[in-house]
């Protein structure tokens, strides 16, 4: 499979750096909106100006978008899943119907196959709701992110008057946990659920205290969560706090029984080094499935659900009932 | 959906107690080699000597073939599958590929659907140690079994004279788990992952130092383990030990990065109030699967490998990508 990837960034590196764990894969190309020359890759691939990308259509089997879900995925993935199988990682759940019916028109017009919304959330906690859900159909659903880094929330915390740079730790709440594993299925408010704890280093002079109340009643961000802010030197964020991982977990406590008397708990639970690393290995496995599709013309707008598990690996049916089942 | 069950022993009855979980569908007919007026069921389902099955071919939807996996099974699905969409869950890891290929010519010989395999392990764990090797191409699979109740172990110390009934629990360690989840890939033996734990009753009289001794060197079940036995009254026996709680979890430890150096730890982790119940719900599932899959005329024998998870839930795809993605 000759794959590419538009966008460089976290995303697109771990791309990279994790092609070489498949060993049906090759990463030709990198595409990018920056001068091509300014780019330092870590691997073969050709650097080539996204501008020129139509030009590599028969050279590329699959096209995988790197880019973000806020500005850059709504246009890129309709207008390439025109020219190639594409797969997104877009991640902004409200809008998911809406871009899928926009790439699925593109996809459908021109024979090729996208499998957008792939990822670990949306994606792989997708697949767990929805399996759970259809196994106990009478219970409550869960999920809890972290601890990791919330990109938008250090994002939010940067853009504040004074502050130089920031990361922000999304955290479950132990007890919120323990109340699901023992059975209960309450309803938990955010608070209940997550705090949230941000490093911030600050400007000389700035005013801390005044950064600190800013952080805590923003709206939505971070007034409807216990936060705690921690001050601290541009060292200890570089020291301490320059990996991105995350993870979290699914739940779902269902009931079964005439009289709905036994408890049962399906928990599908992440912890991930490297959030870009992980996700860009989902969506290198969701590429072989949207090659594999592609070969047996089953064309269109695809997602986690619509996908026969076996088509995300490389290994044949056999060997998977032997080995795995 | 029309259903119907052949076998009424714990699973059966976990069917026939969970169907009305899932509005779509109806548990019909009831077939059993058992003389049907001795059979009190708890539903209206009728209930029918299994000899007749055959003329009911045209009324049901789907079999749930309820039997065994030791010689129920390997000569029931090949057989129904002929006449009927079926859903088993045979459970004798090494012999699945035979099993598959005979079902798989019945049911491609009479145009029906057969999936095999069903339940949590093999079943759920499979699909999960499946998804999670193709994403994490390199690392280690660890599956635990646990705390709940073998049956296969019961039977054998069951067995034993002297022995009038007897509950084995095959509990986990603890060590070996917070090994994995610290992100170390050792190599276990048996006696490091599991443990097990035997509660027997004895006839009056009976040598128990002899019993102990018999179950502790027992091969195969028992001597690569560390065992407990403990002796216990009838009473005991039914007050404490009547439930049937089963479990477990599967884990893949795995590495991203040009040096391996990301650690990733994907665990999937059940605990059930009873085995039979919730198995009986995965059969449930993948037997929606089944019958749409015949509609789409996909016919021949399935496993969880070759089944898009949407075919699994009552719910069409439009909500399954507003809510659940």
């Amino acid at each position: 499979m000759r794959l590419a990837i538009l966008g460089y960034g976290n995303l697109g590196r771990g791309i990279e750096a994790n092609v070489a764990l498949n060993d049906d894969m090759e990463l030709k190309y990198i595409f990018t909106r920056r001068n091509p020359s300014d780019i330092k890759t870590s691997s073969n691939a050709k650097v080539v100006c996204s501008s020129e990308i139509e030009t590599y259509k028969d050279d590329i089997d699959v096209l995988i978008l790197c880019g973000g879900s806020a500005t850059d995925l709504p246009e890129q993935t309709p207008k390439y899943a025109k020219m190639f199988n594409v797969v997104d990682s877009f991640d902004t759940h409200a809008k998911i119907p809406e871009h899928f019916d926009k790439v699925n028109s593109s996809a459908i017009s021109c024979d090729k196959v996208a499998i957008i919304s792939v990822g670990w959330d949306p994606g792989l906690f997708s697949l767990n709701r929805m399996i759970s859900n259809a196994i106990l159909p009478k219970g409550c659903d869960y999920t809890f992110w972290g601890k990791g880094i919330s990109q938008g929330h250090s994002d939010a915390i940067r853009r504040i008057e004074g502050v130089l740079d920031a990361r922000q730790y999304t955290i479950p709440i132990d007890d919120a946990i323990n109340t699901i594993k023992d059975g209960k299925t309450p309803e938990f408010t955010a608070r209940q659920m997550h705090r949230r704890e941000c490093f911030v280093v600050v400007e000389d002079g700035a005013d801390k205290a005044k950064i600190e109340q800013e952080i805590k009643t923003m709206p939505n961000y971070f007034e409807p969560y216990d936060t705690s802010v921690h001050f601290i030197s541009e060292e200890e964020l570089k020291q301490n706090h320059s990996k991105i991982p995350h993870g979290g977990f699914v739940i779902r406590s269902g009931q079964t029984g005439f009289n709905f008397e036994n408890k049962h708990i399906i928990e599908y639970n992440l912890k991930l080094d490297s959030n870009p690393h992980f996700t860009s290995c989902v969506l290198l496995a969701y590429a072989r499935a949207a090659y594999r599709l592609y070969q047996e013309k089953d064309y269109g707008c695809k997602t986690v659900f619509d996908i026969a598990p076996k088509y995300l690996i490389n290994k044949n049916d056999d060997f998977l009932r032997k080995t795995m089942l």
